[in-house]
């Protein structure tokens, strides 16, 4: 039968001695254990240690709003992901209600069920409504994967480019095509991560503050972005620019990308089809990211979700904050450092080192920050 | 760490190949699918042939109102007993709020992730309210194990019993001590089944029409049973009974037990302490069952359940009806046919022939009935 995932037994049935062990009448001294002291449940439980993959199936990959049943596929993914990769237990939930506090109501409910939320796939704006929702009602880690997961790689990604090309990550001119979910939390971490010059586009071009069409989010990147006044669209951004960061489902034109500045890198993260095939960017660009695996500097958010929550959940951490991102993408960059260059910005998506690396790495931040459990 | 369950992939992860099957660029392909064709769900995701097993905690065990973390262990053995007996994945739902519309609403949102509901330990007479509303709400099987899976292997015993002893099953007198769950499901597949004087007990003394303190089920029951219009206590309930049916956590005296009528049989299922220890209980009556495994004649909800649910999901079928129950109760007895005994009136609970027998059944009753999947 279909689907990518088994739930099984941790301790064998085979007995009449098992079986009153796992289930009645031993399993009543656990379940009295943990009612006499309810910190019990983290030990004596999976609740502690389980991931909920999350999603009202709004923005699945590429497909858009094509509704809970057919998301589910990539919740399974998801969660088999999370445990080959870190060894989380994890469950799909596709919610047949695309209303934000209705969702937030349903994970309330049912918060004893589980350690941590993945979002995954909801789209923008409503993601940044519902994440914000969610951590405010949920004394647990909730991380909108398509926004931080891909935040954390590209941050990654882009401190191994400017390490491979010897640049300062600081001084480099960034574009950012698309200011959805992973648009917007990708410009937070680079401005966080000092970047002083980024600039977003949306469908209709430059963000700018003198545009009315903007939703708070853009009008948020507005502030914060485009420190020189760029109007117009991806051509004007990218003439002269270092980095184009492409996080939408649009392509860029090879004479924009030729206008880039010398050395340039480019992350053309849509898929299945980047904004420029990679063979064709390579002709002006020192450095070419996709998320394919058939070619080099494959950017996949699997070098990041697992090890985060591992991390979180390791930690007890209460959320997931700034500081732990920014500890994950420089866990990423530490494993892919012995090996740097141009066709080798990160790990490899398979390589075993990178969660255990990232987990240790949010863990400790965790700690660090005081979000940590007892 | 703790717990009695994990989630596993059922592919490999181990190449860029698998991983771009398993998860992007891949799995769009199966998401267009079944967006495409709903249908394509049932057999592309593991949701059709998922139970969820869901508590809020109040009726747990013989520990009473301990709460959903603590029922969670109870659940997370459940799942585990789900794969075991029936091949079935399974999560365990904890959750965090006793009311009964929020638990449906609840549900009626998650409906994309599962395939069918498995309501565990929630207390009367608010579990008749909720399991009705489900069904109402849900084109899915919902069972509450403690009512109907109780039901199905009561009978199954009761058939075995008089099987056993040579008698007619229709004309034996029977007295139910509770009427919560287990009482009123066993209450009501008993008279089904064709057995006519059924008296009925709760905390007070025997249920009957001239009673002012009886909730609405109780009510039911007083309409339904007690032909002969008995009123007091168990003594009396008991004196000339043929089966005395214990399903509360308390009581009875070896007196009552010995002024049964000759060939009795005794069914004292409170679990871990039976109303009655069975070597007691021996003296008097001919048939002696409980639920403890260290005793013969063993009564575990796990003779049911699995096979239900397996024979459902495998069936389609979009509810769980009467005749189902009563194919249930009937293959489990098959089963047992062979090496039937006083001391063997049921199968062993590890006896791996039960669960697919009674899915057969299950199915096929489904079928017979029309409320299987197309």
């Amino acid at each position: 039968m279909g689907g990518k995932l088994s739930v099984v037994g941790t301790v064998p049935l085979d007995s009449a001695r098992n079986l009153s062990i796992a289930y009645t009448p031993g399993v009543a001294r656990v379940s009295s254990a943990i009612a006499a002291d309810p910190a019990m449940a983290a030990t004596h439980t999976w609740a502690s240690r389980l991931v909920v993959v999350v999603s009202d199936g709004t923005a699945v990959l590429g497909l858009g709003d094509i509704g809970p049943r057919a998301a589910l596929p990539v919740m399974e993914g998801k969660s088999a992901l999370f445990k080959s990769f870190a060894g989380l237990d994890s469950i799909p939930l596709v919610l047949d209600t695309t209303d934000v506090d209705e969702i937030v109501e349903t994970l309330v409910r049912l918060r004893p069920s589980f350690g941590a939320v993945n979002l995954e796939d909801v789209s923008a704006p409503r993601c940044f409504e519902l994440e914000r929702k969610l951590i405010a009602a949920l004394d647990c880690p909730v991380m909108h994967d398509d926004q931080h997961g891909t935040a954390i790689v590209v941050l990654a990604a882009l401190r191994g480019a400017a390490a491979a090309l010897s640049r300062d990550l600081a001084r480099l001119r960034v574009v950012v095509s698309g200011a959805g979910a992973a648009g917007a939390a990708c410009t937070e971490i680079l401005l966080v991560a000092g970047i002083g010059d980024v600039t977003v586009l949306d469908s209709r071009g430059i963000i700018h503050p003198a545009r009315t069409d903007l939703n708070p989010t853009k009008r948020a990147l507005a502030v914060r972005t485009n420190p020189t006044g760029r109007t117009g669209g991806l051509a004007e951004a990218l003439t002269g620019a270092d980095v184009f960061l492409g996080l939408s489902s649009g392509q860029v034109s090879e004479g924009a990308v030729a206008g880039m500045a010398p050395d340039a890198i480019v992350l053309a993260l849509s898929n299945p089809t980047p904004e420029i095939h990679p063979e064709l960017a390579c002709r002006y660009a020192s450095v070419v990211a996709t998320g394919r695996s058939d070619f080099p500097n494959q950017i996949n958010n699997v070098l990041a979700f697992p090890g985060v929550f591992r991390g979180a959940l390791d930690s007890g951490a209460r959320r997931i904050t700034g500081a732990m991102k920014l500890a994950a993408a420089d866990a990423i960059v530490a494993v892919a450092a012995e090996h740097l260059s141009t066709t080798r910005i990160v790990p490899s998506p398979l390589d075993p080192r990178v969660a255990p690396a990232v987990a240790a790495a949010v863990a400790a931040a965790a700690v660090a920050e005081g979000v940590a459990g007892g």
